[in-house]
């Protein structure tokens, strides 16, 4: 990379977003240090303040500002489960999802890893070490839905599952390229036996893209069953590849398996390179526990180490991700450390 | 109930469904002794063989004459993965969903349920005793998709999820009533932020049946957090309310949970008495293992027991339950007893 300057937007967003976002660009700032490559942030300051302020969730032309940038750092969106003011699910759709399809996120990268000494609620959780490739832009996602004689016991509602040869193959061939410089393992997760159409289009795109791959094997598993392995035999999984609704339920129970969603992190990636990828936190915006410096912001920090491995910083990804190794080792169950505290440890160990 | 004959349809279908069906019919005998109650079988081959040698999987004569039964003991159905002879899929869509849709089987009820003794894959999973009302006959089963310009780059497949409000309020009905006969804790699982229509219908549908019953609470929760409950905190579930398809994967987990979908029965409830009631456990076929007398048959018993329930034969359903219960309690851990044998000594114990 020739950049000398990374042209970060930064949504910190609702609730414990901005907590946690802060110690992931405190962690990423540190670990930039010396490299030459220097942060220019532009901050957007969407979500539920945003939105109750403006009345406007992502306007376009605050999208195509964000469009322009390197890379996104992204925290959470939500409002409070009872606050009647923000209509519910509309800042996880107009801003978060809206980000996600404009700037075609097609691959929604989710690692999970269970670190020594983290308590799993597994009794033998064994070696757990995978990366869930889900599908970012299609599936049940695309609000092709509708509703017909709303309120009335005539109601009838529909929700439409878009799947392309396109969309799909792009993700699986990332998701073998993924496995071969892992450990050469690759798992369809679908449920081909019920969906017929998308499911066979996404077993039909595995087949002809692992013979590009031949030295990555590859099995199937409906969904159903995924989730019995999840916590049956986690360690039998190196890559999953899946679409959008099976990834979104796999990535959480896989958060939980690993010891809480507090240490997922993800990165929504533009392949073609197209438009800035995002990273985030796979946890929600927990409003309940939010500005109490009592969020973990692990996750955000290794979603920042994702975004150095995106730009093309391999070295400083790997500096993070020891950090948060050793910290997170360290960890002595029911200590309490501020988010803060936290995001410093972490810095300082790089 | 004045019925003096019970005019059972009995499915064994592929692989263990034989072996295991044989040991809930066992067991069914032994329970119904004494009650005056007569128990008439009539045997369908409809599976992988039937399908080999007939090329039909299950034809309208064959249905009717199901339709004319009391009710029917499934085995399972399906066969091995590896066999080319049969088009993937086409025995479990084609002979199971049948089977559920045409039969209007609107509520597939999963209990779960962790003995004591039993080994869970967590390391505390505390007390659980659960309830799935899973929707059976709507949501993406409906087979409402199709694919356009197939094997083609630009090909696209569709999957629609149907739900109706008429299916829906009764579903959600009969897990408050559910909910009303326990502990009075009802929880809607759906994805409503995302799947927008769908999961209004069912939230709306939720709070108009909760007037109905102002003794059972209601909360809600995104499948993908309740993935997460159900492996860290499965206690806090009574009744789960949910749509096919989060019911097909969250049953599965809570199969896992409990010590495996050895032990998980299901029955496929006709609501409104125009067509048997169909009573199978949630494993499948698992050829790996058929004709080896190795199966676990209790999920087979305890759905008999479901059956029995349903019939207006509580007693009789309590016994069993009773008997398995005493005899899943008294297994070592690494035992390996036949098929027969764990039926003769549920049986024995009625
Ligand atoms: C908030 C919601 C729309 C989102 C999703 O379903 O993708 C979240 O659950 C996630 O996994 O990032
Ligand atoms: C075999 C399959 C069609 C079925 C389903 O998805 O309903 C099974 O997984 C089940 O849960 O009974």
């Amino acid at each position: 990379m020739t950049q000398t300057q990374l042209d970060l937007a930064v949504i910190p967003g609702d609730g414990i977003g901005p907590e946690v976002t802060a110690e992931a660009l405190k962690v990423l700032h540190a670990a930039l240090a010396g490299t030459g490559l220097e942060v220019k942030e532009t901050r957007y300051s969407l979500g539920a303040e945003h939105w109750l302020a403006t009345g406007e969730t992502l306007g376009e032309e605050t999208l195509a500002d964000i469009r322009g940038r390197d890379a996104i750092l992204f925290g959470a969106v939500g409002a409070a489960p009872g606050d009647a003011r923000i209509p519910s699910g509309i800042l996880e759709r107009e801003v978060l999802l809206k980000l996600r399809f404009s700037l075609d996120h097609c691959v929604n990268l989710r690692p999970s890893r269970l670190y020594a000494g983290v308590p799993s609620p597994l009794a033998n959780p064994g070696e757990i070490d995978f990366v869930v490739v889900r599908e970012g832009t299609e599936g049940p996602y695309t609000g092709n839905g509708g509703a017909l004689r709303v309120g009335t016991p005539h109601e009838i509602a529909t929700e439409v599952s878009v799947n392309t040869a396109f969309g799909v193959e792009r993700v699986v061939r990332d998701a073998f390229r993924r496995a071969a410089g892992r450990r050469n393992r690759l798992t369809l997760v679908h449920k081909h036996n019920v969906l017929v159409n998308a499911g066979h289009l996404w077993r039909r795109t595995v087949e002809a893209v692992a013979a590009e791959f031949p030295g990555v094997e590859h099995d199937y598993l409906h969904v159903d069953a995924a989730t019995i392995f999840l916590v049956t035999d986690p360690s039998r999984f190196d890559v999953i590849v899946t679409d959008n609704l099976f990834g979104d339920i796999l990535t959480d129970l896989a958060g939980a398996v690993t010891g809480g969603i507090g240490l997922a992190a993800s990165g929504n990636i533009n392949l073609d390179g197209t438009a800035p990828s995002m990273f985030e936190p796979v946890h929600g915006s927990a409003p309940d526990i939010a500005g109490q410096q009592k969020a973990d912001p692990t996750a955000a920090i290794l979603s920042a180490a994702l975004l150095l491995e995106h730009i093309g910083q391999p070295e400083a990804a790997a500096r993070v991700q020891a950090a948060v190794k050793a910290d997170v080792e360290a960890r002595t169950p029911g200590e309490s450390r501020t988010t803060a505290a936290v995001g410093d440890a972490i810095a300082s160990r790089l």
